[in-house]
């Protein structure tokens, strides 16, 4: 299943979640076969895409009769490593740090919170639901004994490289990152950053283009009139 | 400059919003002069990556001498249309909305955010920093008498897509939208979504390739030994 794994947009990954969603909710309201067509409206995408993105995977569907709800979604699942569960570890317990853990949206799809850490002693011991804040000095021992694979970075800038080789060091597999630093990693570790001023940077280049766009109609428009 | 927008990779965009925050602070400390190398090395990229970024936009550099610091940001501020200044409006004053309202970091990156909004009539009035909580009814005169270019949609997925539409309406030109919903807009409309479930499933779905490889490598060996 995962031999054509370097040739997948990560955009398809991506969709591959909100698929999944999807279909979680219309399992909950028992439908039982969906086409691709039921599948784009219900995410504003479009079937071919929905098609092309599953066609990555396997062969899910019957032409005509759609798809089985529940059975694609238990391959989705699979196929996002989402069926065996991901043991996760939080390190920074400041504002974003006890948001995610406090968050119960992630553990409906598989990922478990096991523990939260942070590098200032002062919050060592402090309680964030019902987990208490460890140090630093925990986190070898405590991603080997409860086999955790993803790593949440949420401390300043400045501790941020130090915490990724703790972490990374104790065995996680992969990083999600808030400090708006870029991590040095070992070749191909998954890492995600979470950068609002990125995506506000990105957003604005997008803008560019559809006001440059409106420029060169405007333009054209003169053009004609002075024809 | 922006003929070739639509095959410009994200990414590459994305990575801009780097450059220019490693030029910023080389700028600070008085660099006059970077090579691709060394903009590479500040950020955990190679030269070649940079040199080909960048190309997207023009020539900036000049082989032997590298690129004039202070002159790329400028360039790359330009191409991201953080030259301009760009008006933000946020709605939704929970705990998200809150968040990013009183945070500084988007302000020195030419971002304005101009006012919080809410859905819900009891924090109508209320205090975020120095905004003021302000009801929906005001949204379409204050995007269009302040020129609001971008909207953050910062409330319960239930009312996200009228939010999206109400922005939409009064004249936005993107969204951020951090409610678990995809929202229907105008095609070519650009909206980015943060959404973290989703970001934490695309590294689920990578760490499952790391673990097939290993599986792949550890079959492998076991068939060289049993030869």
């Amino acid at each position: 299943m995962f031999l054509k794994a370097n040739k997948i947009p990560e955009a398809t990954i991506t969709r591959l979640s909100v698929y999944s969603r999807v279909l979680q909710i219309l399992e909950k309201n028992g439908t039982l076969r969906v086409s691709s067509e039921e599948i784009a409206q219900l995410m504003d995408g479009t079937a071919a895409q929905v098609r092309k993105d599953l066609a990555y995977f396997g062969e899910f569907g019957t032409r005509g009769i759609g798809y089985d709800v529940s059975g694609l979604n238990k391959n989705l699942m699979k196929v996002l490593g989402l069926n065996k569960g991901r043991n996760v570890a939080i390190v920074g317990a400041g504002r974003v740090g006890r948001s995610l853990a406090l968050y119960s949206g992630f553990e409906k799809r598989g990922f478990r919170n096991l523990g939260i850490f942070d590098v200032e002693h002062s919050r060592v011991g402090g309680q964030v639901g019902e987990l208490t804040v460890m140090s630093m000095n925990e986190i070898d021992d405590f991603v080997k004994e409860h086999n955790v694979q993803m790593g949440v970075v949420a401390v300043p800038a400045f501790y941020a490289q130090e915490v990724a080789n703790c972490l990374i060091k104790a065995g996680v597999r992969s990083l999600l990152n808030f400090a708006p630093v870029s991590l040095v990693v070992p070749l191909g570790f998954p890492v995600r950053y979470v950068d609002l001023s990125i995506l506000m940077e990105t957003l604005s280049f997008y803008m560019g283009i559809e006001e440059q766009k409106e420029i060169e109609r405007a333009n054209r428009a003169t053009k004609r009139s002075a024809i």
